[in-house]
């Protein structure tokens, strides 16, 4: 069977069908994690819109984060943020939006990792740029709401010297050709390629945050599935780290304009929506842009109705309209016919607009000094 | 023609016939470097013993710094010691009793890298010891007569990240290939034994260190010639860097005890005697152990006289007694006979017990606060 791979890595995400979307059962297989299952949501009162409609679809040793929290025992959550631009867009929101959710649910503490070192060495961009762009891409982690006592931000170009001992540990445990078949790393690779991962995994044990995080907290890492390699490593030589296994609870991809296949990239400008968009722009590319699940005539479309699945505007509403109820007959109406796509898009145009009306609110109101309580290091002067 | 290979790397140093010792003329052709000239010595006053006695055999545009210099331009040296036990040997005060001497010829400042990060990659130790031993290691430095104003330590580990952005723009030029020929790295090696060189490339670069070295003085880099990979690459990628070629100076390897085809190692106590050591030590390793150039019998030696170049007692003569008439003695003794090994041994044992009791003197010298004064970052409390 001569069928396309999907491929999800950590720099590269591509469905195999692109018109039937990232496969995530399959996902599951692959990477060999475990599912979200609706018993798991329901006993611990998992009430986030994300947990209700799947799009918190896996994670590895969850429930073991769950049962420590309920023996009483210390947790924090770890997640980050490679700043390739001046603003973040609305896939990139998703797995904040579900940090924050669960910082508030379990009232602990979390640490992100702002990967500028990565986005350089990757990137044909400046390293003071990329630092710029941790700046303000961590002004949009913020806005979502986090607490500002219990959330610690970091630039690893600027921070990471401080779990040094936490790298060397993972650099020493780990040979080259693992890094290569996990990362599908070749020798062609820059050094930088491969020298980033072992930063990336070091805040998944407690002991890279001595003065910030209980000695013995066990870490959970909320994030996009393509990120699962780095921490299915770290989990694999955390014995040699002395330390307990990190957990990690994975969200859905939010889909690019153009269709369900493909995830929301910053590379594209026409495939994304950012946090700083203007209501005419959400408009405008809601309504050029967003791929449609409807039929190619009206009378076609009343007939035999359109497709909630593929239909991106649907897809948006599911991560970003509240009220189950409405989205509910949102579905049922465009199934049906009695929806249609203009008015689909509409319903997304507006949402979208209030749920970034209000994140911009929230953005502009951040002085320098909230930035800097954030950070636990002291930010670059602005240049 | 299947003759061994002479074996050169950072970590292993080994001649292809080992009776003769490293043939260095074949080192030049070989690394492609330039040979230190009678004319350049006396050109430009260098008076030391290891100049007098082409211990300093070869370079990398030494003579663009000799250049710089007569121009009235800045210029800095670095080096680096790899921490890997308490004391160092006879064989690792070479390149510090020559960089000692540099700097006062020069009058200039110098850089010391302790690579603390590559001992505990490299070596089975833990972390704190290679740390330790960075401490130890760095009063037998100081002990040879650095100029506290213008000498700065640093362990790799604890400030390494001070130069992560010249660190990071290495790794950015560099392919994983590149450093798997230049050192001989296959993909079963450590994913820290990957990262280090940039490292200890970084340092090459004046902008490494904006506080203490003026941004465009050139680097000068006295070391063994087993070092020359890392600044070969270093000087091949300095335009990325929009920095000057750094610029090297070699001096020979001290051979061990057993004889002039292998260098003094760390790794034997019997190859090696440590700058702690007691006279006493020192005589028995030099009567018990040291290669002897001399015949099997008193008639056969008086008759037909001894070989210095491969007597281990003549070639200590040559790194440490600085009377070259009374070296010159020796050596035309011992070849017509007329000085017997045991003479030769003695000699040696008194100017090798001269120079360590003197070393042991200034060493002990040392308080906390001059140790600390030598530092770029304050050190670890004592454990």
């Amino acid at each position: 069977m001569d069928t396309p791979q999907q491929v999800i890595t950590p720099w590269e995400v591509e469905s195999s069908k692109p018109e039937e979307g990232i496969d995530y059962e399959k996902v599951i297989r692959q990477f060999g994690c475990q599912k979200v299952t609706p018993e798991m949501i329901a006993d611990n009162e998992l009430t986030h819109l994300f947990f209700r409609r799947g799009i918190v679809f896996a994670h590895r040793d969850f429930n073991v984060i769950i049962e420590k929290i309920k023996q009483g025992k210390s947790i924090y959550l770890y997640t980050g943020r490679g700043p390739s631009s001046e603003s973040m867009h609305l896939g990139h929101a998703v797995p904040f939006m579900f940090c924050r959710y669960l910082q508030e649910r379990f009232n602990c503490k979390i640490v992100i990792q702002m990967t500028d070192d990565e986005k350089y060495i990757w990137k044909d961009i400046a390293l003071k740029d990329s630092i710029n762009y941790t700046v303000e891409n961590a002004k949009d982690i913020i806005s979502f709401g986090f607490d500002p006592k219990k959330t610690f931000i970091f630039s690893n170009t600027l921070y990471g010297h401080t779990f040094t001992e936490t790298t060397l540990t993972i650099e020493k445990s780990i040979m080259v050709k693992d890094f290569m078949k996990v990362f599908g790393f070749t020798d062609t690779c820059k050094v930088g390629q491969l020298s980033f991962p072992s930063r990336q995994m070091s805040p998944c044990f407690a002991s890279s945050f001595p003065s910030l995080i209980e000695k013995d907290a066990c870490c959970l890492i909320p994030c996009s599935i393509d990120q699962d390699p780095y921490f299915r490593l770290a989990r694999d030589i955390s014995h040699k780290i002395n330390s307990i296994k990190p957990a990690t609870i994975y969200t859905y991809f939010l889909p690019a304009l153009q269709g369900t296949g493909v995830k929301m990239s910053a590379s594209s400008s026409v495939s994304s929506i950012y946090l700083n968009d203007t209501p005419a722009e959400i408009k405008k590319k809601i309504n050029k842009h967003a791929f449609s699940g409807g039929r190619d005539t009206l009378e076609e479309h009343r007939k035999h109705g359109g497709d909630p699945d593929v239909d991106i505007a649907y897809q948006y509403l599911r991560f970003f309209l509240e009220d189950d109820d409405q989205l509910k007959a949102y579905e049922e109406g465009y199934r049906n016919g009695s929806i249609l796509s203009g008015e689909m898009k509409k319903a997304c145009i507006e949402t979208l607009q209030l749920f970034i009306k209000d994140f911009q609110a929230r953005r502009a109101a951040i002085t320098p000094e909230v930035l800097q309580a954030f950070f636990t290091h002291k930010l670059p002067s602005p240049q």
